[in-house]
């Protein structure tokens, strides 16, 4: 029984039904498929308005690229300390963007404010040539620390942007969790908040291995050729981009990502509730989407271990915090085994 | 009927179904999953040797990651001017070195032999700083033209590398239909003919998307851990790694990779044979593995496509060059109705 | 009457005629000639040990080549958040690394104490291959702030970087200024303290152009040749090599270093002291060096430049903050006058 | 007596004396300074049109700087396979660019014709984005052997170029050097012939280190903002950039660098007349500029080294190869030494 992380669950039924389906025959490579081209149309659909869209297999190339086309060798990135840009892409986004800068903005629960970013692009040029030059910013969706943006925070953050010319990138790992508990449209949640594009995860939510660059601003689309060499210099260009872009087609169709994500969301909620009943136990963070961050005491800890159960310690939410992320397969009875577990080691702690 | 590259073809049932079968239950992620430990066991026994493994998901990747890891920024690498790293991707393994210089060693057929690179290095490093650190020398198995490097020819171009210190790589993306030409073991192919890194590649032989770089030389396996930071900010370490190291098990289980290169090589000597026997066509580079460079009159060409065969203009063989490759599921049928059109338009042609 | 920056000043006469001095005849190349030769000996005598030395013309190469000998591509280095290496050198040492990255370590007055490192070092490495590799610490002496580390500070900075084998830099642009200040020798304040390299800069003290990476580390001195083309193909070895040594050499000829920067240390003494007399302006740091760093009121700030007097608003320092910085040639009598001029200015504003 | 490179001179008498005349008085710094603005009005001047201008102290700094202003990471860049940029920088346009790739053309005597570059430009950018972009062409002026493009050579070249947007670059190292052999005017050698970028050389001629990067297209110049960010984090901005400009002004004031370069192309002049009447002896290239290339007889160069000669051997130019170079202040009587201990060696092997 894994909380460790939703990338640890395998993948839905839907996504290897798909691969077989699209396996037969012969197909032109590197992204000139029929399939592709069916995505293509599909996002923008799902999004309401015109996208260029580029499939890559991992959250860092799709971060990494998206950073590298909105800023360049010699610019800065202003992202919270905490995001995975910045803490768990071991420098990708430094290395594809030839070396630029990344400039935390702090914040509770993983994010930031539209005035914390102001404040800290007070004097951001200021230096000329000496410094970095002011580039883009980047926000999670759903945040490291499991919390969401709302459309109205997002819209602020990017009313800054716009006045400064940054883009604004949106590293959406879990865009499908946050969507469902903002209820909101994809495109209220991203372009009509002012995001420029969004790194749309879907390995985290039930592919194999699938996400994609999806780019609204037309400054930056009017730069896809850049991006195509981007990608295959980086050698995130798949010959048989077909079996990437069939995980994506399945993903959207009949909502599975939306339906994938309420249920993490929902696993998430009852086992957020179920520790927060628990005397001596607290959330070090809202739970808003799919992860949980309780602050167990080390005997709690151990005795859900010693039960079989795995997650991660995780000092950036505390001393005693951990995290725990529920997936699109999540067992409710897993998460009342997770609950009995830890009622029962935190009732002998106390 | 579509002979335009090995990489149109779909993937192997074998691949769908390995998928299915790693598909059950949480795995720990990136890498640290039991299929990756497994099929890293399986690549040492089949190489019967001790390596170190990293699978990947593109040629390019594991082709930069080698070559990154063999030479630095200021160093310089020597290769066959029409060889895929250095004319197929997009100078990807010049942005994973950070900067380092791809230089071409001519030879007939898409290889070079040890005298004409020898030629090449007699002055390498004579100007001392002011020119690229001599670091490595990549070989294509097979080469872009068809054609296979014996382990003599490799044991001697390896013999002047030890002399120089140069890291030698080859770039193994068919290096199965390399292997079942030679008729000689794997380790004959590779380490024991001196080879210190290979691109092991399986997609262009029915996996959906899987490569691994395999470390042979005791002095670059002592660098894994730098190799796991590349691979890494890279973006190319994937968190649910089960899903693409399953391929690699696939394809060495019961011999499914040479089965499927021997099927790709056999359909192409059948093509060249046919080829050959056509007045008015020649063949551009001897046939040895999957790939096949016809020289077709303007006319044929057109007749072809015109019947339905899709294939690319190969200028590097030749004006009127074509490059046909088979794959590990063509049909003889569509191998023998593409020599009954090309020898129907052949001989209206003359 | 310029108080912007001691980088506003021209050159030492002793630094003319020394240029004048080499100029005869033939030299070597690029390092080869006897002026090179001999300051690095002169070098290896004022810090008492053997040494490695790398002349080069600006103080953001010397930084940047010995952060990127010290740090990989995916590697981490810890500095303050004002340093010069993270605000003023448009990404160098990012770019010369090939994307490391560069972390913040706060602390009042420019500097930041062994607690604070330690704090921030924490959880470094935690993450394994997902994060930056920790790799490197540079400290600035004198600070950006203009204060000074003792050589027992940075003593227990080098026990915590040797604990973790990071390597640790001083960039010491205005090294000579701290020194003086320190009263102790050369050996002292660097490697003796734990200093692994020293970027030691004559610029800012009285020189055309000349900094040289100083490396004290044995396990880094043995990595001379990869730093000699680390240094080439950043496009900083110089042809006519012997008018850069020589501006070194005549640096450290009688004491000039040390004579100039302790009249520029002197000045900003008296400019401080008189400052800090005058009612309704404040010192935002300690004077240990050649920087003062006044809060001065808008109008008494106004009154100085329509008086003539040239200095930058300072906002790191404060909302009022400026930066005056005293240089080998500073007058006393403009530094009264600035004074002054201030006086005048702050008392029209009581 | 050294003939090895022109580098190996010291500067001229009217390099110092200016050096000497900036000095006075405070300057603002980097490049904000009076001597830099002078000096840029005074290149366009003799360029006769609108220029922007960026002083650096090495020539693989302004060819490196230049090269990645025209050409994208992902890019390619055509050149001699002999150039200064292809063998002698250590990969710094590689550096620069961010890993652009390089690729020979070849032709006699160190330059390449139009017909040469059309035949190698032939299949340029057929694979997409699976090759390097083209985007640029480099000549060196004079080039690495001694020979120098005409005007109409240049213009056939540039013509190639815009006719598939790609950049024109001019290495320009002795530029001086070839402008005085041409006897046109320096915008007839450059901007007029279509050269869009100029690596405007002095170091060679006479100063102590001082190039500039003189930006002729109006599409380039629009972005010397981004330059000035590229020259910034290369390391390559000097603080006190009035003794910079200060070369570049003393070099273009009263002819001194036609002055210059004229006597050194005389004695080269001198110097291959003699050894071209020597039995025995022949020249493996024209000389045009102040290079010389003899073959000579191994006896011949060792008794010249034993007569107290100093030069390279130099394979490009023949396994008997040899590079001489006459510079600014090479003297008469040391050419007619040279001529005099050949002949008598070459006598003596005959």
């Amino acid at each position: 029984m894994n909380f460790g992380s939703d990338n640890m669950a395998g993948c839905s039924p839907e996504m290897l039904e798909t691969l077989a389906r699209v396996n037969g025959g012969r197909a032109m490579p590197y992204g000139a498929d029929l399939v592709t081209e069916r995505v293509k149309g599909t996002i923008a659909e799902v999004f309401e308005t015109e996208v260029e869209v580029f499939p890559v297999a991992t959250g860092t190339a799709a971060n990494a690229l998206s950073l590298a086309l909105m800023c360049p060798a010699w610019g800065a990135v202003w992202c919270h300390p905490e995001s995975h840009v910045n803490t768990d892409e071991c420098a990708a986004p430094e290395f594809y963007t030839g070396g630029a800068k990344l400039i935390g903005v702090h914040g509770p629960h993983g994010k930031f404010t539209a005035g914390a970013l102001a404040s800290a692009l007070q004097y951001a040029g200021y230096r000329g040539v000496h410094e970095a030059l002011p580039a883009a910013v980047s926000i999670s969706q759903a945040s490291e620390s499991g919390t969401i943006y709302t459309p109205a925070e997002i819209a602020a953050i990017a009313e800054l942007c716009r006045g400064r010319e940054l883009g604004l990138h949106m590293d959406g790992a879990r865009f499908a969790n946050a969507l469902v508990t903002l209820g909101c449209t994809p495109a209220e949640a991203t372009w009509k908040a002012g995001v420029d594009i969004l790194s749309f995860g879907a390995t985290k939510n039930g592919a194999l291995a699938a996400e994609a660059v999806v780019i609204f601003a037309e400054r930056l689309r009017s730069r896809a050729a850049e991006m195509g060499f981007r990608r295959k210099r980086a050698a995130h260009l798949f010959s048989k981009m077909r079996f990437l872009s069939a995980q994506l087609e399945a993903y959207l169709a009949d909502d599975l990502w939306l339906r994938s994500a309420g249920h993490a969301n929902a696993m998430a909620a009852r086992l957020a509730e179920g520790l927060a009943a628990i005397a001596g136990v607290s959330l070090a963070h809202p739970v808003e989407a799919n992860e949980i961050f309780p602050i167990l005491p080390q005997a709690v800890r151990q005795g859900l271990r010693d039960d079989g159960f795995q997650f991660y310690d995780w000092p950036d939410a505390g001393p005693d915090g951990v995290r725990l992320i529920c997936a699109f397969d999540t067992a409710e009875a897993d998460v009342d085994a997770f609950l009995d577990s830890a009622r029962r080691h935190a009732a002998a702690v106390a």
